[in-house]
């Protein structure tokens, strides 16, 4: 069934007339059109026998070449796009009764000059049954996947090759930028993350002028945004010889990750997902340490639903993508971070990155 | 006066007892604390003698070093961050009956959490009061954002020296973005645009394979983020000899340009401003092909209020900064835009970028 059938039968069933959203994720998941039209509003209005998209003037030409809307109308910046609304709305000849939004995504303005179109209709969140829907991909989507952690696995293999004694962390980070521009990435799924030594101790530092010492350990957390979809992958490596204690560390993040991509099923609550890794940390005394969730689902969006954490109820399916990224984090010792995504199988857990998570030491240059 | 004081007062006169916002650019602009926390809660939640940040744990110890909050309280990821506030709410001892929030920010779901948490409290909107706190710019912004335009400046160059025939466009950004890396810029303010001949005839056109060929046009639209400030510059060149009738379409960009960025004055409203500058492209009979408005605010974000548009009655006063970029845009031929942002003084406008906007003509290589 087609994504945008799946949403109108939802509506069916649920006697809603329509359904707005001016989320760009949601826009580009029901209609193939993506464009983040920052503080105008480009959003997308479901019928049950037609789809209308409101889009700025300006991108009125390439939506209509690009979506799959039914319809796209335009409007200038001096026009009042909520007018331009009842307009779509009037013109359906439809007593609008109840309409679906996502309500943790649409703000409250908007949220009231919806309202104030549609004074007697009742308002009801669609949030959960989006996230539903988005969440178990198509093979079309886990296949752009594999090809965007593809793109990860290469970005990580820079990395690691632009590593020298004295290069800045932000060095490494525009190489690997400079390549996956060059490969035609044209935007990194967040920030490239590349933390040298105790700096990784921060499990959301920022990437700056430190200079890469022999002894440091290197983190790496980075993604793309390829055809619309995200990659997310972390490898933590030593440039020359590091403490044996931080090697021992290593291995309990490393027993901790795979405890829990290798063992991952489909029935499997998140909490209990969670636990098997957070089960390895705390057994080996660093419980403290491991300060966050054990992952996040992504897709269209690098962090979106499942969240795996405990007391995270929702129940793995076959066909969820997420991260799984146990860590460490010692202040002014040292962060260590091992991360993959995966998409569910019936069989288990199949990862979009290959890089070797086994102990790595670059050689000084 | 401290920006936080320019609040609390505010608050004092309208009898606001409270002010949540989890609007990452609101709780940098009060706190000097910047974080984006995706998905999760970061909330600054100001009384009229303290200010509380509500941070995830992993950005507690990073937020209660660099925030100028008077409380730094972490939640982890298995803590309902409601929960969090309900205590920090309590801990008051307050009586809390108004509260204000920016409702062209807050969504609907954390809406509601907060109406549940104060079911008595009436909640008030303070966007335009934000919007007027932050619209004009103290000393020490408008420096930085000197600062972010010398960067954009530089960008431009680095572009324009990369232009060679069949270069692509998405190359010519990634030589473009791995300089800035180097020079410490962790991200640009938007996706950097460099569109060649055709291809900029969309206003927001995507980088990509492009070849260039000699007698195209290239499009730059770039900016950079610069401690919390961004910048924003358009220049359009000539590679190799063109078409007279194209120059004479950039001359037509350029007067508008010049016209509206040498006569801006404090006291003239946004859409005086907008008209000055498309009066002359509809004197020139291009009226049709200037398909947005002449400009918007930028700051701590690339977009914000005011809004330079033909219905935009917002008086526009010294301090404030905002975009001058008219632009003609003809189908299948070319897309000419000339940008400068700008702060307004009682003597007129301050550019913080100073590329040529003269006709400039990169030789063939």
């Amino acid at each position: 069934m087609s994504k945008i059938n799946q949403l109108t039968d939802y509506m069916q069933e649920n006697n809603l007339s329509m359904v707005f959203t001016d989320n760009p994720d949601t826009v580009a998941y029901y209609t193939n059109y993506f464009s983040d039209p920052h503080e105008r509003l480009l959003a997308l209005v479901v019928f049950l026998d037609e789809t209308v998209l409101l889009v700025p003037k300006l991108e009125e030409n390439e939506s209509r070449e690009l979506s799959s809307a039914d319809r796209v109308i335009g409007y200038k910046d001096e026009e009042n796009p909520w007018q331009a609304l009842q307009q779509i709305i009037k013109a359906q000849n439809v007593l609008v009764e109840s309409v679906g939004i996502e309500t943790d995504q649409l703000v409250v303005d908007r949220y009231y000059k919806l309202r104030g179109l549609l004074p007697a209709a009742v308002f009801h969140s669609i949030t959960s049954e989006i996230q539903n829907q988005k969440v178990i991909k198509t093979t079309e989507e886990i296949d752009i996947m594999h090809e965007a952690g593809k793109l990860a696995d290469r970005a990580l293999e820079v990395g690691m090759s632009t590593l020298r004694t004295g290069v800045t962390e932000t060095e490494v980070v525009a190489a690997i930028e400079y390549d996956m521009k060059k490969q035609g990435v044209s935007d990194m799924s967040f920030d490239t993350m590349v933390l040298f030594g105790d700096h990784a101790a921060s499990p959301h530092g920022t990437p700056g002028d430190r200079q890469l010492k022999p002894g440091e350990l290197v983190l790496f957390d980075l993604g793309v945004v390829w055809k619309g979809y995200t990659s997310d992958v972390t490898r933590t490596v030593a440039y020359g010889d590091v403490d044996d204690d931080i090697k021992e560390i290593y291995s309990v993040v490393l027993k901790a990750q795979l405890s829990a991509q290798d063992n991952v099923r489909p029935g499997m609550t998140a909490e209990k997902l969670d636990e098997s890794a957070r089960n390895v940390i705390e057994e080996a005394g660093h419980g403290d340490y491991f300060t966050h969730r054990l992952g996040h689902g992504l897709g269209q969006s690098v962090h979106e639903y499942p969240n795996i954490s405990p007391g995270s109820e929702t129940v793995l399916k076959s066909g969820m993508c997420f991260s799984i990224e146990p860590g460490i984090y010692i202040e002014n010792k040292a962060g260590i971070r091992i991360e993959d995504c995966v998409t569910l199988t019936d069989k288990g857990a199949v990862s979009f990155t290959s890089t070797s998570k086994e102990w790595t030491v670059i050689p000084v240059k």
